[in-house]
């Protein structure tokens, strides 16, 4: 099969319903054209994935398909933003139907789940790699940036954070745990959810948000450096874990030497190092001035999304966290860095 | 270094003049954000350029960030679409600052010549690799397709094809040639020109177009097969090669094996060859009602590019060159292919 045929196989589709209007012409020639809705901004990011650097080479292929679309959402999501349109460069070592259309499978479920439509894409031979292009829409002003926290904002996550780091410390072989917590930390590690339908309902709502990609601290340290603002977090607010859903009890089913029935719990202190650096995670943290709370927790259950508040912005500079103790510790906010 | 220290030194710059009033937000937020002027289409293009497959090792930083964005400049030219701002993701086996700078000095140099803003990116470590998504505008209905051509349309291609692949050839040690041709045709092949100038005055001029980058004949066939329609070339009117361009003697300067003083010319069937089938050329191949030949000479003139016809399209399917003796023979439409 050539490269070609490839695409028209697994890759070149109608558009989605809810993209249809704006996608004059997709897949299949030099460029494809979309006719951007009157008044609409655009919002755009690109993320690059890499085979043993971003995903591990024994993840199923439609979870891939998932995630590297799921990355790239999310970068849409932080900003309020709609889908509409992605492009994908897929870089292979060599053609394997069965891989590709399992592939396919993962990226154009998430993809209808969010009705953007692939408009465009580039396949080579190469080393395993996954570009995508996303597209969205956003009414002018409205877009949630990194750099409207103001001191006195109220500080949010959505989601869970740490279960990816979770997940990579059991692949590593440094951690065992029970086959439920595997299986859902695994699942939230090789399928994030993005979470579009949060960003959306946060707007005009949230002052500032960021996607967690790289470690809490760090993305959040890139609000803070935008915003020219500090945060404490309150330790006792930020640790949810997979042991305090209420999961780790309980192990069924195949054990092999990283799953057990009834393994230690880690230690605080390690819970709370996967929730802010772990990474991987594509929840967002955002700010809401004070007098908003209702108002987030009105988006996030219009949304569907769980939100927690995890602390607060001022304006003295730097990242803090307040130990259960009361005594603050000064966090670095330099996050997951593919070079240093 | 770290990786947004590398972002900020070597890729985040205000925005040229001519599309500072469509980049609302550049690079530093999770997404940019664009302001599409009401009633344009954005086209859209994607390309991923990996190390030994789309460039040698060897090749120059700065011409590498060049070729980067000029494959996708091309891709924009090929639609008639006034570039706007473009996406870069990077994947580096390490960082080397000084390639870096000269990457990035290429790449820039290039984006500022045709007034498109870097607006996003993403960088990582990994394989060398670079994806690029390009942006551009184009009037409702006034975007060149490959779908377009006719039966009558006479067939045309700008610039000169094959020049790359002769500088593939002497890379490869398979061909010997003057210096003079040599550094033709290696600029030719490391730093290609977009047609974008073409492109924009072929607007409501060429019925079809394309880029040549597989090669002539793949690449018209996918004109052909969008279309419906077949095309006969003329091998009389299709040759203009470095030889014909009267650079073939008088070499001087430093000699390897590959280069001489006056080797011997290939043969006619073998230029032939490398215009059909070469690749790498980043030409237009477009086609245009014959009561429009003035105009597309007209169009050629104000974008400075020179064009050539060297054919027509006609109702029966097929590619087909009519050799110098009148001998019709067919041509295959399968242009290079990464997985073929």
């Amino acid at each position: 099969m050539g490269e070609f045929d490839l695409i028209a196989r697994y890759f070149k589709r109608p558009p989605p319903l809810a993209a249809a209007a704006q996608v004059t012409l997709g897949v299949g020639d030099d460029c494809a054209l979309l006719q951007p809705r009157p008044g609409q901004q655009w919002a755009v990011s690109t993320d690059l994935l890499i085979e043993g650097r971003h995903f591990l080479s024994t993840v199923a292929p439609d979870r891939l398909g998932h995630k590297a679309l799921a990355v790239n959402l999310s970068d849409l999501a932080a900003c309020g933003a709609q889908p509409v349109a992605y492009t994908l460069a897929l870089s292979l070592p060599s053609v394997d139907e069965a891989w590709l259309a399992a592939f396919a499978q993962g990226l154009h479920a998430l993809a209808d789940a969010h009705g953007i439509a692939l408009v465009g894409g580039d396949t080579t031979r190469g080393p395993l790699a996954i570009g995508i292009t996303v597209m969205g829409e956003v009414p002018p002003g409205q877009a949630l940036l990194r750099s409207g926290a103001k001191a006195g904002d109220e500080l949010w996550v959505s989601g869970h954070l740490g279960d990816a780091r979770l997940a990579l410390e059991v692949f590593r072989g440094s951690l065992s745990v029970p086959l439920p917590v595997w299986e859902l930390a695994r699942q939230r590690m090789e399928q994030p959810t993005p979470r579009v339908a949060l960003g959306l309902a946060l707007r005009g709502v949230a002052s500032a948000a960021a996607d967690v990609s790289d470690g809490l601290c760090g993305d959040l340290g890139h609000i803070l450096a935008a915003s020219g603002v500090g945060a404490v977090i309150d330790a006792a607010d930020a640790i949810e874990t997979i042991a305090s859903r209420g999961v780790w009890m309980g192990a069924s089913g195949r054990l092999d030497s990283n799953l057990s029935a009834n393994p230690p719990l880690p230690a605080e202190w390690q819970w709370l190092d996967w929730v802010l650096n772990g990474g991987d995670d594509y929840e967002l943290v955002f700010t809401a001035p004070s007098a908003l709370t209702e108002a987030v927790r009105l988006a996030a259950a219009a949304a569907g999304t769980p939100v927690r508040r995890i602390g607060r912005i001022q304006a003295e500079s730097g990242l803090w966290l307040r130990e259960r103790d009361g005594v603050l510790t000064r966090l670095p906010t330099r996050g997951f860095d593919h070079f240093a």
